[in-house]
């Protein structure tokens, strides 16, 4: 809320939030919408706008705030929507949406939050998705991705599973951006025998703003989703920060590599499986698994008693001794350069706490901190010492992949440790890439 | 050590480690120098040879292996030393060796490591480097850089600051590459005023190994230390995975993003601070420290009750309040997206903890888990939440940087916590960059 102060000065004039003003501050003009201020949106004295551009500017209210009323205030009150004559013929997908950006609307009259309820909303962002399938949806929680856990994979898999095996074209998963990259590691290890396409799509930049990136995702995953031959799991976003295609990056080696870029998904130790332009064009790397008619099995479990760690200079082993105390069952460590972390004669050596983790029946994993790359125990002898005590060195998978993939193995009733280790090794769904290849780094 | 079976084998053919060898296996055929085992090394019974293209290969001895000597065996004693006769006109650089691949060799006879004892080793490598600067070298420790700590950067930063004082042209630092990022990062906070460069180098694969990027390194650094004009703390290294260039990276902005390429480090969020080629050509991208007359002082503290957390899905928040029943000081979380973790009602919220911590004094400070750009508490309501509980968005601080930086402002006696985090986001190496371009992601 505004201030007392804020607010009688608005009244005197007339203006409301949602209305198109003209904020004035000595040589500063700033036009757009005045936004309302949420309950915990800090300082109650500083009038928030929201530019045409989309950004917000602030403006800390004195007796030097000139503030007029302009015509064309926005009094959005909800996703806009278009409803569209559709053709029969054309291919069905399944729209399962989970929250964050690309699904959700700033209301601002309420500052709350208006979703994507239904097909129509996304004619409304991208008409042309109208002439590329028809859409069923459903929303089985609306969820930012920041406060999603392992329940919220086991829904979306059940979901997609349940769709697949009905027959869809594919299945299309709007997601929140900050964890996406989780999710769809998880949705690629819990998903068996797919007969089609699984696409995760999200925006970095919500639907109203002009940069918005999420009408061509939408175009782009429906594109892969409705026409691509690829039964995997894939995300599917912006390759470049302008307008001009998408990547398809498989679930298990994609990564947020930048906090607001319109291309911030990465492929990492990879190459993207696909490449698509909004007219429908694919090209595909080749390597996925094809379209079949097989069914889907959902295989969604999850031990949450899995933890992810960093490794850093000066870092306290004691920090292994906390989570095997807590009965944790694995640890993925993000070791340094090949695969080390301190093994010197200091009280930071964490060959000692490890040794005791794997004696307790943790399974613990080494995973590149490079990101790129991969972890090799047998380079230097360091390394070969945590090798020996049963560290489990991940290659050239990410951290965030290893350990999904971990909590997922733990989550399998009777799959003890040392099978736990040995699976970690094998490929389930394209996680490991026994030949990294010179464009597959920053690309 | 070889098994008793494998040396029994060995010699009845005359055969020992560091000579050179054919090993045949079936097809297989491997020649080079065959290895010695030091006494943790894997299986005693696999054949280790090091290819001439520096690889090491591993064939498990049995009945089916041929083992034959060859000329040309390798017997390595130490590091090769060359003496050169130096123009007394040239400018004098101190190299302080810190140990990691750059500093050492392995001695094939023994498995042991030998060590960069003097300037002749650095002509042996890399003879050109006797034209560009005479040098005086000096070797406080030699650890690997996965062990190094506090102390070790506190160390370096007090011998830089009496070298420079001394009146040498530039300080070069040969160091490991697994942790290099936060030393250059420490020495960056370290050392004030200084009045010439103190530059970093590293090598990612030994010297005894055609593709070694030692030299090229070696002489870069040199050439940057002896002739650009810029008082900065950077890390000097391969620009691109060919012998072409070097970029010279601000010590707070670098990263080791590839674990064994030789252009491992990147600039993140920031352009390199320099071009270097080998000849001597040096681009400088504008905004350096010039070199001066001042007086470099070292400001060597640090606080080792400081943590690097990375926040991921379904992450419990008691690791929080582990940390803070341990008197830690000071925690920097890797955040998701723009700077978030869980906030909903379930078991994982962690902003409780949060609080808690920063009501008991601890400085908690977000950093982005992207690497890529910065975080913001001002585009979703669930990070403003955060940031009024006092958590500290570290702008687009790399995570591993804040992380070194917050442990130095903690080291020093009497700063409290409020001051600490008002230090965290003002400008003191270069760490921050209020202006971030299009060109500074993924170069």
């Amino acid at each position: 809320m505004y201030s007392d102060k804020v607010r009688a000065a608005l009244e005197k004039t007339g203006i409301s939030p949602g209305d198109r003003v003209l904020v004035e501050k000595g040589k500063e003009k700033f036009e757009g919408v005045l936004m309302p201020k949420p309950e915990s949106a800090g300082d109650p004295e500083t009038l928030v706008v929201k530019l045409d551009s989309g950004y917000n500017a602030g403006v800390r209210f004195d007796a030097a705030v000139k503030i007029s009323k302009k015509e064309g205030g926005a009094k959005l009150q909800s996703f806009p929507s278009l409803s569209l004559k559709q053709d029969a013929s054309l291919p069905e997908l399944s729209l399962i949406a989970t929250g964050g950006t690309i699904a959700s609307r700033v209301d601002y009259n309420t500052g709350g939050v208006k979703w994507l309820m239904e097909p129509g909303n996304l004619f409304a962002l991208a008409p042309e998705l109208a002439g590329i399938a028809r859409f069923r949806m459903q929303k089985p929680f609306l969820v930012g991705s920041e406060n999603m856990c392992a329940k919220h994979w086991m829904q979306i898999a059940e979901a997609a599973a349940k769709e697949l095996n009905s027959g869809v074209r594919g299945v299309v998963v709007t997601h929140g951006t900050d964890t996406l990259h989780f999710s769809s590691a998880a949705l690629s290890f819990m998903l068996k025998d797919i007969p089609a396409p699984v696409a995760f799509t999200y925006a970095q930049r919500s639907s109203d703003r002009g940069s918005s990136d999420s009408p061509m995702n939408l175009v782009c995953v429906a594109q892969f989703a409705a026409k691509a031959d690829a039964a995997e799991v894939v995300l599917v976003g912006h390759a470049e920060s302008s307008d001009s295609y998408c990547f398809a990056i498989r679930g298990t080696k994609a990564r947020k590599m930048h906090s607001s870029r319109r291309d911030a998904f990465r492929p990492i130790n990879d190459t993207a499986l696909a490449k698509i332009w909004p007219d429908g064009k694919i090209e595909m790397a080749g390597g996925a698994r094809k379209r079949s008619k097989s069914k889907a099995v959902a295989d969604a479990v999850f031990e949450e008693k899995t933890a992810l760690v960093k490794f850093h200079p000066c870092a306290s082993p004691e920090l292994i001794d906390f989570f095997v105390d807590k009965k944790y069952r694995g640890i993925v460590i993000e070791a340094t350069g090949l695969g080390h972390v301190a093994t010197d004669e200091s009280e930071h050596n964490w060959l000692p706490t490890i040794k005791r983790a794997i004696e307790e029946g943790v399974v613990v994993c080494f995973a590149p901190q490079t990101i790129y790359g991969r972890v090799d125990p047998f380079v230097y002898a360091e390394a070969r010492k945590a090798h020996e005590l049963g560290v489990v060195y991940c290659q050239d998978m990410l951290p965030e992949t290893a350990f999904v993939k971990l909590g997922w193995l733990l989550g399998h009733k009777g799959m003890g440790a040392k099978e736990v280790g040995k699976r970690m090794l094998e490929n389930v769904a394209g996680e490991l890439n026994p030949r990294l290849t010179e464009n597959q780094f920053m690309a």
